[in-house]
């Protein structure tokens, strides 16, 4: 379980597989977002029909409503929301503190106020674990507390308070059918990143991940970070870079090593009538599109551009038609997912370097 | 183009088949609503999965938003919802009085304040008619004034006006490729009723419409308005129903000699949280459900109640996800065309006195 085996290599770009209990991902993958246990305005089989292998879903969220426990007793996540393939759960810890009211930091963990109820809640290293073992995903993440990027200060004490809840997690971890990644963090300051990865790197863990980028800080010292970080994590072992997903940010950051992404991305846009397309986003409320009978994008092998035009997907969003989130949300999630399979597949003939060129513009 | 076909009968209730120029149509057939070109929150693909074979749309909707000659220039109807089986149209007529503002009617038309931008936009016989040719729906619809059930006078004013629209909705269709549906009116009136049903049937037209039910009037003043009707339209052509669509309701009328159907029902009820059931309903708030692993309908073999807990459902709804209108439409709509498998197979075998005797409570 858990191995990770690479099967080709384009400078730090690879492609490997990796085993979990509900199937083989390949990598580099990018893991849409189901927060509430759904990927917003899409049925399970669509995920599956635009090649979807693994979905992230939100520890945070669903500690919160339905519960845990009520998910566990219902047979697990997999079970709830019907996706049979590989899901990852974070650790609740990002949300803690972007999401929820007033909250309390100490050494032991957070106290929050739900955004669901209003209700004083509590997370700790053990109550993650112990949420995270309920929902039962394959990818589970260690507690952590992600700082804003440029405060130095905070960043050092986020790290080590972030190393020691990664200790706590793996003692209150009980299951073996779960991949506990750790977390590096650091902000943008690349002693912190190094002092994180180093500690990080020192357990024996089936992955990794990066953690409190993309929140603010420049793509410069987003990639610098990577790179400063993978330098030091082990080749052998997974890499998962948090919250990260516009195709300039992917490529850029498989160039530098990375093998997982996950983003609410390509979902938000399609709720805001954006069509994500490998260089540039289409606004669809865009009038010019009235009349427009082209797909979004006519290389696009999706249901949507398939079959619909710029101009009835005008027309849902003007009207208002839940349809409209639908048909974009499987278009830009496609085309996130058919960049990683282009970007496998061009690091398997040795030519990465040319697909890093043709995306220039982040 | 557009023969009818009885293949069975039992008692009034009869099986058939109806060629369009996009496919042949079974009936009794129940056909969901696609309003502004599209069946709210599912795809056509998840439509064709469940079995649809008709849908209708709104004339009075596109006629204001996207509009019909934009609809037209872009291929038509099928082309720009992608939708490749038959289509229906109405005529505008009933939403003209239901949902637009003020509205003056004198013999010639109506004109009325658009819902959409407020904008005052008129429809005649000839409008609806070269509305509906660009649009190039399968079956067209006569445009129509739909009284207040229980107003006699009102009633015979519309049922005099809506024969002589219908005149002029021949004389005004040039396609040869659409069937044109006279509808039949006159309130809970029976000699208004069988007045009207003589004057339409008196025309050569592929198909008859009874308007005005399931509008206020009683169950039993509804199928009493059937019977009547129905004894005097030609037994060889096409009946549908318009608006009408509980289990009740289509057992029943079916069991008067109607063919089509068509209902907002299945859709708005899962917009609403409400799941339809053939013989009852679940309102999937209730809390009784939070931890019920089981399907809407333990016997059903929707993608939903295959896949998903009531437990699931309700979380979705709860968390205001739109992933729970997708499901429950396809539990929804998958139900009443299951239904009318159930009614041709009992037709066929001569037991839909027995199928009948199920649906005592309406």
């Amino acid at each position: 379980m858990f191995e990770f085996e690479i099967q080709a290599k384009d400078g730090a770009a690879r492609v490997a597989t990796f085993q979990t209990p509900h199937g083989v991902l390949h990598t580099p993958l990018f893991a849409p977002v189901g927060t509430q246990a759904t990927v917003k305005a899409l049925t399970p089989q669509q995920l599956k029909d635009m090649g979807t292998s693994l979905i992230l879903a939100n520890t945070y969220h669903l500690f919160l409503r339905p519960g845990d426990q009520r998910i566990a007793q219902l047979g697990g996540l997999h079970r709830f929301m019907a996706w049979e393939n590989p899901i990852l759960t974070d650790s609740g810890g990002f949300q803690v503190f972007s999401l929820s009211g007033i909250n309390r930091i100490d050494e032991d963990g957070v106290t929050f106020k739900s955004h669901v109820d209003g209700s004083i809640q509590r997370l700790t290293p053990e109550i993650s674990i112990a949420v995270q073992e309920n929902l039962g995903a394959d990818i589970i993440m260690a507690f952590d507390e992600c700082a804003p990027p440029h405060d130095r200060e905070y960043n050092q004490q986020a790290t080590q308070r972030t190393h020691a809840w990664l200790e706590r997690c793996l003692t209150a971890k009980t299951r073996t059918d779960q991949a506990l990644f750790g977390i590096v963090q650091g902000g943008i300051f690349e002693d912190l990143r190094a002092q994180s990865a180093s500690f990080i790197a020192s357990l024996d863990l089936p992955g990794f991940a990066i953690g409190g980028l993309s929140v603010g800080e420049s793509k410069t010292d987003m990639l610098r970070s990577i790179e400063v970080v993978n330098a030091i994590l082990p080749e052998n072992k997974p890499r998962y870079l948090m919250g990260v997903g516009t195709p300039y940010d992917i490529v850029q950051a498989v160039g530098r090593g990375i093998d997982i992404f996950d983003c609410v991305l390509p979902t938000r846009l399609a709720r805001h009538a954006a069509a994500l397309r490998l260089k540039d986003r289409l606004n669809l409320v865009n009038a010019n599109f009235a009349d427009d009978p082209r797909p979004i994008d006519e290389e696009c092998n999706c249901y949507t551009c398939q079959h619909f035009s710029r101009a009835y997907l005008r027309h849902l969003i003007l009207a208002k038609e839940m349809l409209a989130a639908t048909l974009l949300s499987i278009h830009n999630v496609y085309t996130l997912i058919q960049l990683t399979h282009r970007i496998r597949q061009s690091i398997i003939q040795h030519t990465y370097l040319s697909l890093i060129e043709e995306y220039q513009t982040p």
